[in-house]
């Protein structure tokens, strides 16, 4: 299930791309190719279908699949795929807590579906849901949603409160559903996005969309921190899927009971000012960011992952990684006041005479957006170099509901 | 050079995916992994770094390289890239033949590092250049550099006829300089675009830009023919690239003799209505494009690149490609009347009420334009029933030069 990370996409992309040569990678590899292989293929689990697999590589980004049914939804601890598109949709008024539980039924089965390659009930292009590419789709539940379930919402699901930075455009807030797909290929992405919209169309229409994309499937070493288009190593200080630590900061243990094996997810979209942040030299960067652009690593330390000191003072007597940096105000002394980032950049044509319209879906997931998020944004606010060069334009809460059991749907432990 | 097809690009992905398991790959693919290799890396050439290269696959694609150099440009016979982004230009008054000498030096060279996984010289994100992904840059010309330049034009090099179905908008049309961008990497198409977008600032502004999507790196089959957002296989018969055929097809003789080793570029934003296809049934979707949409069989054959048979009746006597078919109108009983596609899906956000805005940003290239193109679309526009589920929204026509050798800048035949 979705409890390992990624599930068996996660390990047939070991096995393909060769990422973790270490002991052991055999055999969980193999495990992996099983996994993976399409329901129906007779070899499965064989060491054959495995060396197969291996030999048989051709179409390996688009053969890897991401189980649907699971304690807890896909897509959050699979490892981020090249491509995402986040769409939120406003309920109908006439959509009661019997609309919902049909509505949720048919998104469930069209996710269920075509994340494993077959293409859904109502698909009228078929040929197109052969790629799944480690494709998930996470559904998310805006306050307007569980209202119409007649049923107790988490304390935190309502908008952010205000920061100061904020200039947000009502176009890219808030929401009733949230559809959240993810894949290595792009194609796959529209495909599946226009299944669940057209089934959808009977109970909600679009309130937003928005699409982001990271490091292509083989570009870059399995598990590198992305790089955002300001070239910033952007996630380093994230919980490790799998481990316990994440799972305390990530999964609710269920309040209210519903939420049991869910999150929740704040989305931001944060325009980023290329232009501006080009003016400023490298020095002025690494000490905005408190951190080395090429290596990531504080600016007391030597690489990406070496724990900053914030005690250690400079020549003239000024802290070396400065006070009003990001890396300072964005770390607590709290350790649960963390939160799990999965974000993507956005590159759009720009309209009229701006010169670039591009920044950061900045996307989160905690198990409580009161506790771990709003501290940490309250922090950047008040002082944070970076909000220089980056302005949040739009925002959104949603809870993550826990998985579902084969037979079940998406929302089932709600309406 | 790029006389190859792809150039070592092609030949490392075979390697690394296996797509090619033929006799003699082996050799080949030890080539492509030594020309691929970063230029400092001195195990290059020996089969020890080929069998290195196949096993640190990690990367593969982001290490993948396209010369940049030859007698053509690279990014037309280089196997499409999973992503493309069409950037047209409007150069400034005051650019003269000087200035725009200048400008093809600046860009060229900063086209020739990035493309190679360099740092051009003004890059303040020099760390986003690491992943070259087979990042392609091709430069084309509209009338209005040339005129700059003081020099002939080839005769086809203006605005396409007006055609009965277009419903061109103007932001979407022509343009002084194309900048076409391609890689299998979304990070690294938006990097190159913003490098060379700074230096070109001085000299031109942006017209439209219009970004584009394949499948990606390994999501199927090497040479497989791609999928528009119609599940129609497109492109199917594509003169294929390194064969006499595509060389004369393709390849400007010289008329006039700054374009020889050129070609033409058309390209069309053409918008799908994928609500209406969606109400059409699978026949009427198969009579309307003359092919079978799982196989791209013609109704006469079994598979994709089966001769139709246009003579061959059905049970009540009508042909059983129809006369109206998209596969009838399309094929010329003139062997030069052909073209080469290399087109792009394109997905944007809705505006306003519209439930989708997708559709095709169709690419092709011939040595000229008025002898091939023109008469194709003359056929589809009088009569192809696809016409009723598209419309072309966009029309721009390029002169592209030929490639330049190292020292040498795209263009320094022209001025």
């Amino acid at each position: 299930m979705t409890g390992e990370p990624g599930g068996s996409g996660f390990s047939r992309r070991h096995l393909l791309f060769g990422g973790a040569a270490a002991a052991g990678a055999g055999a969980a590899a193999a495990l992996g190719a099983s996994a993976a292989i399409r329901a129906g293929d007779e070899a499965a689990g064989t060491p054959d279908a495995a060396v197969g697999a291996a030999v048989a590589t051709a179409n390996a980004v688009g053969e890897a699949i991401v189980p649907f049914h699971g304690v807890h939804q896909a897509g959050i601890e699979t490892p981020p795929q090249a491509h995402a598109l986040f769409i939120a949709l406003d309920l109908l008024p006439e959509v009661d807590a019997d609309a919902l539980r049909r509505m949720l039924r048919v998104l469930s089965d069209d996710a269920a579906r075509v994340t494993q390659g077959r293409a859904p009930l109502a698909d009228t292009e078929p040929e197109l849901a052969e790629v799944p590419a480690r494709l998930t789709v996470t559904f998310g539940f805006g306050p307007g949603l569980v209202a119409r379930a007649r049923s107790e919402a988490p304390a935190w699901l309502r908008p952010l409160p205000p920061f100061g930075i904020d200039r947000l455009e009502p176009r890219w807030n808030d929401g009733d559903l949230l559809l959240q797909l993810g894949s290595d290929d792009a194609i796959t992405v529209s495909h599946a996005a226009r299944m669940l919209l057209k089934d959808a169309r009977s109970f909600a229409t679009v309130r937003w969309s928005q699409r982001g994309f990271r490091r292509a499937a083989g570009a870059e070493p399995e598990g590198r921190t992305m790089r955002n288009l300001f070239g910033q190593l952007d996630g380093t200080v994230n919980p490790k899927p799998g481990t316990t630590e994440f799972d305390e900061l990530v999964w609710s243990a269920g309040q209210p009971e519903w939420m049991a094996g869910g999150t929740s997810m704040v989305l931001r979209r944060i325009a980023m000012d290329l232009d501006g942040w080009d003016r400023v030299d490298r020095p002025g960067r690494e000490a905005s960011v408190g951190r080395r652009l090429a290596s990531g690593a504080p600016l007391t330390g030597e690489s990406e992952h070496d724990e900053p000191d914030f005690a250690a003072l400079g020549p003239v007597g000024f802290p070396v990684i400065p006070d009003f940096s990001h890396l300072r105000r964005s770390r607590s002394e709290e350790p649960g006041e963390r939160i799990y980032r999965r974000g993507y950049n956005y590159d759009e044509a720009p309209a009229g005479a701006s010169v670039s319209d591009a920044g950061l879906l900045f996307a989160s997931y905690q198990a409580d957006v009161d506790r771990q998020f709003v501290p940490i944004q309250r922090r950047l606010e008040e002082l944070d170099l970076l909000n220089e060069w980056t302005t949040p334009i739009g925002s959104a809460v949603f809870a993550i509901p826990p998985g579902c059991a084969e037979g079940g749907y998406i929302g089932d432990t709600l309406v």
